[in-house]
């Protein structure tokens, strides 16, 4: 198993008996989910999406990945919320989050169509000026605004560069598999397309061609990554928390936020993990942040943020515990070098590899932060490698379906994030939305 | 005034008569910061700082700088917390995210001994090979574990590189003006040395050499950055809030704080701001949360995490608030273009500046936001230039002072930091800690 659960750190915040007694609440999650009779049970395609994904596709994100290699020094993937965060993360886990600035053979990757910014739009098209460009725009119904914008500009960029028929072979689109205008048009411009499934939202979406495609890109073996996946789905299959670490992860974190721990912070220990942190945040913010419940998701990267955020989480109000993942084998080590002057008074540590130091930092701080009246959850990472980290996708993607279901939400809608955007259109005077505005217009001026 | 702050998105939150009734302990706090009889007055400096730097090393500064752009292609910052944070949230708002990306006359920047990482130091070792490079240690005592580790690193390369003669040439020391054994061995070494004045903390250390020397090799006006800072002082001096924004905003904070609003979350528009969150994190976070008390400080970029944490804010548990910066004016323009297929359905917007587009996105939000039971605090601020955002910096630092003193702590120190250090260092078998080592490993095994 890549993943070890550890309740050493948060047994005495949670008792046996309350383990027990969530057992009936997590059975009953278990055959909502099982039986698909639960809220949201049409979005349950992530579920056997490692075992049952669609192989002719696989094979051609494959091909399409190499010609993007083959063809360009800049890869661009457009995409917003669960068509960005997934990719990202899992590149820079594995790869780097300086990989664009590391010696490398594959393009350097860029994101837009996450933001709604001039100043970015602009950098994004410095950056692609005299060399080679390929894009993938990843867009279920091709309409949303950001992405929508960042692909106006860039299909033009990339038009003019090297014609319509250039282009063609440059632009991937990751869409609907049937609907929508994107779909049509790529169809009528030649774009190859890949598929955003009907069955799985954004959020758990890294698993399909929306995250598969740029991964790839990047020189990750997408194989492993859906091996580790389907070993996890093979792995946690009981009801029963006590042989079950995803559903005992959603048990704890119930407990603790019904009794008043309201905010949940992930850790990692590695900068390459702050995007993970990032997708984990939609996931379980996003599934979970509904109907005035819900845990706020926030994280941090330490050491770094023990610098930070540290004396708030050792000292502060005491409404947190904390999810710790602890990668044990970062396949590099790096020795402490001597220094015979010992400015630093460091010398007892000579010789010691980083990856020592920074474990002992860890149980150090979870011993401080326990101390400090901080429940921690322990989340032991076998390896920095593919076949781990699509083995963490799934226990997270599970483990959030089952909590939320705990919860009493719908963890696979997200009916929130339409507010925002309904006024958006009001005041920027979309047709249709008239009344609206003049309503919204009143209370801004 | 570079700053304006709106309250009409949280007047249906707070009362006048609130403000009234706060007022009084704004007053009480604002005495404590004059007076400088309130808790940790020895860490004052940074409230004059903007007028009464040392000119001298100011000078020494710029001269530095210009000296590391025309020796080095690289430059690496060693330093954690308050030595790392403000430095990179200055260069990327002002700069960008893709700084070492985008063309430009200065060095690459990189940050290092801000993490226990293996990893990351192999990956500052293989970014520095083969170019020029100059690196900034920055650290009070010299002893902190992450800068040290990595300033051993850094040094040994160096002088192996350039020799020790040429690599006394490259370092530049940021620290104590006397104290430390870094300070001494600098001096022996022959290493220019900047000072970290001693009553200036970290978390308030950015506009010292701390953070001058860094901003200053990325190419900006730190003359003007300061003059910001110094002009916000000047503005700041009434203790009523309905004369002081800075004060108001402290005022806010706590009125909603102790009505169970226990989480805010600092939101910017842009990703260059993604990083002045981080800086403002601590600032907040170090200063307030202790004593079991205290506003757990998050951050987000929208729209990008309108489509992450926008359904949580929207629609989760009620115990938040947010304070959103606008940057009015980007000195930078961006046309959507128009698109003959209307693939979209967006032409409604051809032809418009994604300025407006992102302006009207944050009314949208704010109007949705406040619907759905989240106070929205507004900060407009003027623009994106060294200046404004001298004056934010102060801004966030005077409010800091005067929110903490109402909360009734001591914002200066950090005593909950130490807690993860100490355990730390008895687990690595630090001479001293033989005792604390035995009960820690008692708890780990």
């Amino acid at each position: 198993m890549a993943i070890h659960l550890v309740e050493k750190y948060s047994e005495s915040f949670i008792s046996a008996d309350e383990y027990k007694n969530i057992q009936s609440d997590v059975s009953a999650a278990h055959s909502l989910l099982c039986n698909r009779n639960g809220a949201g049970s049409d979005f349950l395609g992530w579920v056997t999406l490692p075992e049952d994904y669609d192989k002719e596709e696989f094979a051609r994100i494959k091909v399409a990945a190499e010609k993007i290699k083959k063809t360009s020094s800049v890869f661009i993937v457009v995409g917003i919320g669960g068509s960005y965060l997934g990719a990202r993360a899992v590149i820079e886990f594995l790869k780097s989050p300086l990989y664009n600035s590391l010696p490398k053979d594959t393009p350097d990757i860029y994101f837009a169509g996450n933001c709604i910014s001039a100043v970015s739009m602009a950098e994004i098209a410095q950056l692609c000026r005299d060399r080679d460009v390929c894009i993938n725009v990843i867009s279920k119904s091709g309409t949303t605004t950001e992405p929508a914008v960042a692909f106006r500009v860039l299909r033009g960029m990339l038009e003019e560069k090297y014609g319509v028929e250039g282009a063609r072979e440059r632009i991937f689109v990751t869409t609907d598999k049937a609907k929508g205008t994107l779909k049509s048009f790529s169809d009528d411009a030649g774009y190859e397309t890949f598929v955003v499934p009907d069955d799985v939202g954004g959020r758990f979406s890294v698993l399909t061609a929306v995250g598969l495609l740029p991964i790839a890109v990047a020189g990750i073996d997408i194989d492993a990554l859906m091996k580790g996946a389907a070993d996890a789905k093979l792995t946690y299959i009981s009801d029963d928390i006590e042989k079950n670490d995803a559903y005992k992860y959603a048990a704890m974190r119930n407990i603790l936020y019904r009794k008043g721990k309201t905010t949940e912070i992930l850790v990692g220990y590695e900068p390459y993990a702050m995007m993970l942190n990032e997708w984990w945040k939609q996931l379980y913010g996003e599934s979970e942040g509904k109907d005035q419940k819900g845990i706020f998701p926030a994280s941090v990267i330490f050491s770094t943020d023990l610098h930070s955020l540290g004396q708030y989480i050792q000292d502060g109000t005491r409404n947190l515990f904390e999810t710790v993942i602890s990668v044990e084998d970062n396949h590099e080590t790096f020795d402490i070098p001597n220094d015979p002057a010992n400015i630093d008074g460091l010398n007892f540590l000579s010789g010691t590899d980083l990856n020592l130091v920074k474990k002992t930092a860890m149980q150090a701080t979870l011993l401080a932060h326990v101390d400090g009246g901080v429940p921690n959850i322990l989340i032991e990472l076998a390896d920095r490698s593919a076949y781990s980290l699509g083995y963490l996708i799934y226990f997270f993607e599970l483990a959030c379906a089952i909590s939320g279901y705990i919860l009493g939400v719908n963890p696979f809608n997200q009916p929130g994030v339409e507010e925002y955007k309904k006024n958006m259109f009001a005041l920027l005077g979309k047709p249709g939305y008239e009344k609206l505005a003049e309503e919204l217009k009143g209370r801004i001026n």
